[in-house]
């Protein structure tokens, strides 16, 4: 599959104490790098898919080490290098009935003191058919919200179709304005959204009662924001940092589809699984732009392997996807 | 919360291999130090209690590390440097059927061959409020059940109060004596005791038949101990070596309390799960004092975490054990 | 038990990323020596039994430090050093959905250019009782199956038992024949043989019908093979990467035994859990050759264990059997 | 020895990849805490001495084992609890030929946006009997720079002896002052001063020429700061990243005194071998105020043995120190 | 520099021992993926070169882990995937008198196996400027004798340069032919050459005698393959596995130039030492082609940071070699 | 060579910090078993002697594997299973000025207590050859004493070539008695003698003068203990912990032979480096009897490579060892 998908997201540098201990007294760290975007984008990659990331990084050994992690992947950088600091976040795995644990330290990166017109979209946006982006950017800053903007007025006019991650996390969104006074222009852009009922006030503004279920809200969403195509949200329930079911809504014509579900009984990292289902979602719309079921079956399937995998990002194939959501579980070793 | 707490027990150096390795064969193992009275005192020193470690300790390299260890979670120390070597025990994780399996080498330890007369307990005493101390340190010399006694006694008339693990380990009484001829004599000066029913006899020297439950006996205790006015327990069932599920019982005022339930379905390290146990209850007892059903929850839910937390130590704070205890799980990653 | 036992079998380099690592992007591999009926032979003289282990290595480190892994368990070896490399498993543990994966490359290794008449086994037989074999061998190549049959002969005439693991692996019939034109003229000559249902038209060329139960299809084959005794089969169900359930069924003198079942929640490494089963099936007929229901008892309880257990090899020792076997569960540490 | 010491600086986070690796591609980091003067408090109270750490962290995971590290060398903390992030610095080991490498990301870090005010200093001088602070402090922003005066006035009003290192460190001094418009309002405070030719213009704003030799120069600096009464420098050459000679010399009463000098054949670790040395000075001074060529030969050799201890701090002890002081070299195992 | 280079040669998985271990009883192996044009490519993109890297995997999780770590470094890759397996092989590092080691596993590798006509050189070579190939290739097997001859005639014929590291290694030539009748036929067509005196006789079929000089023998090179224009050779000195002195020759013009040397004091991996000189070589003459005495100096400076870095490939960039070849030592850490 | 020999010794779990780390607030300790005598025995058996190791060791885990780690070596073994304790060491890794640092923790340990008439020694001794003791047995107890002078009335009896390596560590005799009371007794059985002038008073109760040397020293320990044809002892000069120079002196028939020296300048563990000396003599002894100079070369070549080798045993094979004797160094990659 050739078709070139554009992400443009941070590029963080992710520190986890390793098995299981926690941030105190723990004495090393993992490195991995990652982001909400670019997890999409490398997974999207190791599908065989032509991906070009755009973001900013630091002109020091941790700008280089974080490019060349998203080169490892198979993906094409654009990276603007600027700025000071590469974006930290800490995260703590959890066990059990300990819930798992983020803190960022984000303030101030290369990423976020990005400005409008330093990135060339119409050069990037070339021969592009997909643009994704999540709701984590504009959250970063003033700026990183018109950047935002900009880069979907162009991918608009050039006809790429455009995918959002609302990715809503009250404490990023501290700059002065909340998430559902810049969200709604952004999305008004989109084709494709993930996200949640309970995202609906909170970052499109459109109020909801608790009688709503899926099929109102996206039907509210769907009429205020008429280029929606299709939303799609993933469930999470009998959680807790160990173990969870996970199933998939999506949403497309009027119509609600409701997935399988996966009882995912050891979870060895469940930091991405929510990036990892938005690359099999792309990948499944641009494979069977027909079946929108499988499609959101693919990405469900994808997600629940990446619950598997160490690290931000779904290093999952094509043919394991697959073969998980065509009935194969994880009995038997496969020789 | 300023009161001084003080606690007394013996420092070990634990040999465990890592990644649930068995001993055989293993070539690294993790150090760490701790004992059930440590561990207890370090807990409560992470929920910001004014604690005193009394112990003792080699002059050589490990009893400086040990020593370390134990100022690193915020606890004063008074140590005895004195003896030949420090106690350690090697500590074989579990899985799923394989049992856990200990292997103590503490004879002849610096701890074990402390003498009466050592130890300027009225000094420790000073100002202080709350004396911990546990049963296996009256099982490792006939020395050092003279110690607790002339401890238990200085402590009583300096009115502070006294709580006991009774911590039954059969394998422990092998200089001559059975903890039933050794512990009534120091168990008549608590306050609050933690131990089971089956302690009954063996640590107690009271009968108990088939029919009894934890009200009867716990009725007989206090018979025969006038001053116990607390006495608690925690259930263990459903249990293999990776996964069980807890409560506790509570006893005061010749009413019992039974708490609430955790199936904890990930152990990452049960050691001193006990003790994390016994540190809440002393920390909630001196919070909450009017209010010992509340002090249970929240000894237990200090219990639950524990299970998820490498080494002896129970490194969660006491927002972390509030959430727990108010309905959180740890389904939820907390950013 | 001084018994002595033969084994015969590849003894390979196993590579495993640490901590359920991919093999994608790993930096390291753990290194583990092991093969199916070496396995076999390691667990039966950490049992105490009296076992010589016959194979090849290449006369380099990697040949030296295979060896040394053997004689580490307590094992003789009988090693012809010859030929150019040590075959390689690459082993990547599953984890939930995700299933493990073996990736052979053991092609033209010092073992599988074994020719015969190179192994004096008149003499590495002398004072043996038991030889024990698997499936695997003469699927490598043409001259190992010649050499199987070398063996056999001669065991067959100096009265040893012989066992044998079917092991059936499609991937490694690869020499131009296939396992049931090769098979039935070695197994004409075992005593005791694992093997399940699915194997009987694969290794055996004796045809099932989707009605067969075990107790049909072993009877076809105890008349095909007259000289088998005991035939047996492992069962694993409600299986996925890190937990299933496990049980055994054990046809002898024309009744079939039924196991209890073990319940496994949380699995360390299943590689080597048939072999685990193997080994406790020959010491157990060797220990109660009146009991083969406690054969298969002890046999199924030594393979719960080593799925607790990393590496290929059980490492468990006869009174861990016995005690898991007699109802000790995991649940409570052993002091 | 229990002379109250009081140091006041930044303790930072310090990522470093293990083994020598490059920051480049490492997927670990090595995490230590310390910094300059924390680095000087540690290395005091491992020998001994009363100290207390004045400092600022941020109210997180990191703020709280950041602290627990320096409890654990026996130090008393005086931490405000404030601001967003630990300040970090990655370090990467060099070798050979390839230098160390250090990149700084402590802009905004809950210290360095310490305000004057914030600090109790009467309460914390209390019995105190010295000060030490580095150049370090007033580099990082104008706002700590009038903190430094603050304290340096009242420490000076309450007669403790005062120490700096000057520690010029010319990419920190960015808020739009030079080290020598701020340092020497701050160095007439001091009593003992650790700093080399170079720094004379950069820091004290006094000319050298190139013919100046230390007697000159600390002549220079003694007239212009006249409480000035002990100058020290240390001094590196035959140096590569792994391997370099050491020496030092100490200007008191208008004499100049050369120590003699260590050749470090195999570097485990450089950073803090200067504040090793100055916690080798302080504490020489203290110990032998009569004899200031022994308190600096005291002083190189803990600083020698620093460079042979992995992390910020020097873990020697005062045996470990004097007997190298007094002849022993590493060619003997100590038993 | 955006000119292209094209590299063409094997990527191995290099498996090593941690921390100087040796391979016997070794439990776990640091994976490093190389080879010598691979190392050689890797580096030249590193110092922002655009570098096509053509070579051969299995289709399978190595082969795919192969490519991934290639594209980390910012080459572009052409890779055919075919074949069984990856080729391997086992690094011991040595120390001080104890040699390092090398056990090659690379028979029938997917490089190995390459056929001539499979690779479509007239596509790659398009728009490149440089190719490189090195001496292990031809000597793997009769068919890649083939396919360099193959590239080479199209290389020429399309006008690119054409470097090549003779790289004797008389252990790997055994399909029947010695380098010295394959070899010449191919060095006919190179511009640039890597090699010492010894290979005169061995890969050129020259004649030397012991009084031959290198220029002596670099004239006679240059007399029988006329294209030749640049002849370079690295020298080793003073050495053991743990320190050497290294410098080189470059002959050019009918000059010999002789390099300043570099005492390398603390090895940390010297495998690629050989083809980050000829990265740095390459990078030399197409930065400075009429200063051929400044890219043999930055050559010797690259491969002398080479020895300080762990893996097949030197991480370093341009500025770091300049920085070393205008002066710099290790000795000062760079803030 | 099929000879057998006998070593008797204890063995120890030898707990080490990892990376030069120091053992105050390491985190893990790697395991190695050994001791001086098994070092021997293990090193001999790796260069394809028959070995047979006598000695004690706990019934648990530990025992275990201790005893499947010296059989990995390939030696037989004769271990008495009783007792509580296996012996332990933790060892210090030292690092240039920094020297190592031993801390035994072995009183109480199975073998310390072991007595006489436990150990079949005519069973034993049956065709052996030789038996190799050290100093440090009879240090342990005045029962050990006693068991090394039953095994060497019985070896002397039964004809073997009886070996001592003195091992002086006074630390060690501390029940009661001296090495000089105790030893002569002792070393009257023995042929073969390795220890240096230092030990003529403490060990053997020979008074020397500052004038003495080993011409001196050797002749008049030979006219005492008339059974003593061979005297060796190693040198070290020009030492810190992290290199060395080393040389051998033999005297034999009335002539001092004085070894070539090996400068090492990079040591990775100097543990075991005498033992290895002292298997490399007894393997020349016994491979070129008419040839000490040469035997002396061997020990003094494989004492050599042991400074390069982690752990406590010699793990170099014969042709490592004759290649350097015979001059290779390590500055070249063996391929």
């Amino acid at each position: 599959m050739s078709k070139k998908i554009i992400v443009f997201g941070e590029v963080l540098l992710r520190l986890s104490p390793p098995n299981n201990l926690k941030i105190f007294k723990s004495k090393t760290f993992d490195a991995h790098y990652g982001g909400a975007e670019a997890n999409a984008g490398a997974s999207l990659a190791l599908m065989g898919c032509n991906v070009n990331l755009v973001s900013a990084l630091p002109q020091n050994e941790l700008g280089t080490s974080a490019e060349s992690e998203m080169l490892s992947y198979g993906m094409k950088t654009n990276i603007i290098k600027q700025g000071e600091r590469i974006g930290i976040y800490y995260f703590e795995q959890g066990a059990s009935e300990r819930p798992g644990r983020v803190i960022y330290d984000r303030n101030s990166s290369s990423f976020s003191t990005l400005k409008k017109g330093t990135i060339d979209w119409k050069t990037i946006f070339k021969d592009a058919k997909w643009f994704h982006w999540s709701g984590i950017t504009p959250a970063l800053s003033q700026d990183l919200a018109e950047v935002c903007e900009e880069a979907l007025i162009i991918a608009s006019e050039m006809g790429l179709t455009i995918s959002v991650d609302l990715n809503y996390r009250p404490s990023l969104w501290n700059y002065g304005k909340k998430a559902n006074e810049i969200m709604p222009d952004l999305i008004k852009y989109c084709d494709v959204l993930l996200g949640g009922i309970d995202d609906s006030e909170n970052c499109l503004a459109i109020n909801t009662t608790g009688k709503d279920d899926f099929e109102n809200v996206y039907k509210k969403w769907q009429e205020k924001f008429s280029k929606l195509k299709t939303i799609v949200s993933t469930l999470r329930y009998d959680a807790n940092a160990s173990s969870n079911t996970i199933a998939a809504v999506l949403w497309s014509e009027a119509k609600l589809y409701r997935s399988k579900e996966y009882k995912i009984s050891h979870i060895i990292d469940r930091i991405g699984a929510g990036d990892a289902f938005m690359a099999g979602l792309i990948y499944g719309i641009l494979t069977w732009p027909e079946n929108l079921e499988k499609a959101s079956e693919y990405a469900l399937a994808a997600s629940c392997l990446k619950h598997s995998i160490a690290g931000d990002i779904n290093l999952s194939g094509v043919n394991d996807i697959l073969a998980l959501m065509q009935g194969a579980d994880g009995g038997r070793v496969v020789r």
